[in-house]
């Protein structure tokens, strides 16, 4: 019998398709390869090291001039205009804003045939603090509502160029879907006096069955009514309503959390394309009791179709429990 | 510079990103055929004439056995189950149901190598016929809440059978999208005494800038902050809440909007993939002032990515007025 599981944090009902249900090795594709055969620096690609003049004026960059580890850069194009005010316009029924924002390229590596799923830890502390301090920097700027940090790995995920990269988009509009989330955070903390968020974390580390990495300051795991297969949070156990309030020691093990979640998603299942993003509290709202902020990812290992569409519920043909006890059963090489 | 753009029925901002934007020509896709190269009858398939045997017992047909216009079956994956109660489970913070519902599959012609765009008026009146009685059949259930009528077209749109069909999905709970639209619409209605829909609609009308098709009954454009390029709705003039309450007449109608627009899509784009949807409002919730059903079709001509999952927010890489004049330049051939 198909079971409907509620998300009580996003509130999505989500169908688990046991009828149709996979075992998790059937998510294993045969076509992805590896990125190895990729070379290591690309001429043509205008994220490789000697080609820094292809992309915008740097917005920052660790390391030396010649010789960075991460750099910054404006999208080439931009989906938000730095420029400008938030200037409103009504006519009749229909609404505009000029789309006021930023819209930066993270380069999360020099080297173009690797991903972060094989990066060092202190590699990728490396871009989370890059994250971390685009992400302060930019919230000081006060047309700026809304700071969403995503990644597009693969060409099902979005990505139309492949050299290791993370985007940031700072909108001047709080999205919808966040006023209803918030909306329902508040419920919860007027009603039971605290965090959702933290409460579905203890839960999780309490039964276990979801889990796929706990640390010290991280637990990720795949939702009880995860919306896809192999759908994962990865949340930060310390209260903190936004992504900017990680502390030096926490971003250590957040890192390694991001590292072993994601290679354990590149072994296990051949590398499959992803997105991934961290979701904060909207930047006018500070650090709320009822906000918690976590990373997302979405291995793209399924297609959504006409029901998601026309419902805005999801049919997950992955158990979750089956999902996490594969990934915890995956081996990361040395 | 690129613009925002606020839905006011589904409170989406969308970013219409002039800065990357494609003229209409640009989506037309030389790869996607026509569907000639593929045979009229196809002896594996499990939705051929001769082939009944391989569904599931008919919930409905439309002509005689043998010489079957259109069939209903049950869905032979089913995502919801037909039979028991709702029966709701609760462990910590943890809520799950059986996932009692219907989960039909609508096998639109007998022809394998169709499509609704290429189909008389009066064949698509049939598919149409078939949805309101099916509709109105599993409303009168009380385990239902809502009831979704779906198409997915193409492999990139989700479908696993190519022989023409569509589904009807009807679940035990509300879609938590639905209630966060549906207040929306109750709040538009308190503050101004009316139908929000009907107003968008009328103010489409008005202007003519996105319109696509246009009857008595019936109008189509593509809404002022579409989602993806060539996002489209089609709207009864008349306000009425469920699919259900569509007459007779309006139902001609309405197989006239749904055969130009998706012939207007299939010439000008090529075949493109495609989804579509009926809106209608929870079963339970009757016939009201403020919600109004629609049928919305979503090309699958780019990709969702890090954004729009980290968002919700939506990225349009085409101006609806521009698309919108592209449909309407397209001839349909006789």
């Amino acid at each position: 019998m198909p079971e409907l599981r509620l998300n009580v944090i996003t509130r999505d009902w989500v169908i688990m398709a046991t009828e149709r249900a996979k075992r998790p090795e059937e998510f294993v594709s045969l076509e992805r390869t590896s990125l190895l055969p990729r070379l290591a620096y690309e001429s043509g690609c205008p994220f490789c090291p000697g080609n820094e003049s292809q992309t915008l004026k740097e917005c920052l960059r660790l390391g030396d001039t010649g010789k960075w580890r991460v750099r910054v850069v404006p999208n080439k194009f931009p989906a938000l205009n730095e420029e400008g005010q938030r200037i409103r316009t009504a006519r009749g029924i229909f609404r505009s804003m000029n789309a006021v924002g930023f819209h930066e390229v993270i380069i999360e590596h020099p080297r173009h045939n690797t991903t972060t799923a094989l990066l060092d830890q202190r590699e990728i502390v490396d871009i989370l603090s890059v994250y971390r301090q685009r992400y302060s920097e930019i919230k000081e700027d006060q047309r700026i509502e809304a700071i969403i940090i995503y990644k597009n790995h693969g060409e099902s995920a979005g990505t139309s160029l492949v050299h290791p990269h993370s985007q940031l988009a700072a909108t001047p509009v709080v999205p919808f879907q966040f006023r209803g989330r918030i909306a329902e955070a508040v419920r919860y903390f007027d009603e039971h006096g605290g965090c959702i968020f933290c409460r579905m974390v203890r839960e999780e580390l309490d039964l276990k069955e979801r889990i796929i990495f706990e640390s010290d300051h991280f637990a990720a795991f795949i939702p009880y009514a995860a919306l896809s297969p192999f759908h994962t949070w990865i949340f930060p156990r310390r209260h903190a309503s936004s992504f900017d309030e990680i502390t030096d020691v926490e971003l250590q093990d957040f890192a390694l959390a991001v590292k072993t979640v994601l290679a354990r998603l590149y072994h296990g299942l051949h590398n499959p394309d992803y997105n991934y993003s961290i979701r904060s509290i909207p930047t006018h709202d500070g650090n709320t009791d009822y906000f918690h902020w976590y990373l997302t990812i979405i291995p793209r290992v399924t297609k959504t179709a006409g029901f998601e569409y026309g419902s805005g519920m999801f049919i997950n043909t992955a158990l979750p429990e089956e999902s996490a006890a594969f990934l915890r059963s995956v081996t990361i090489p040395e």
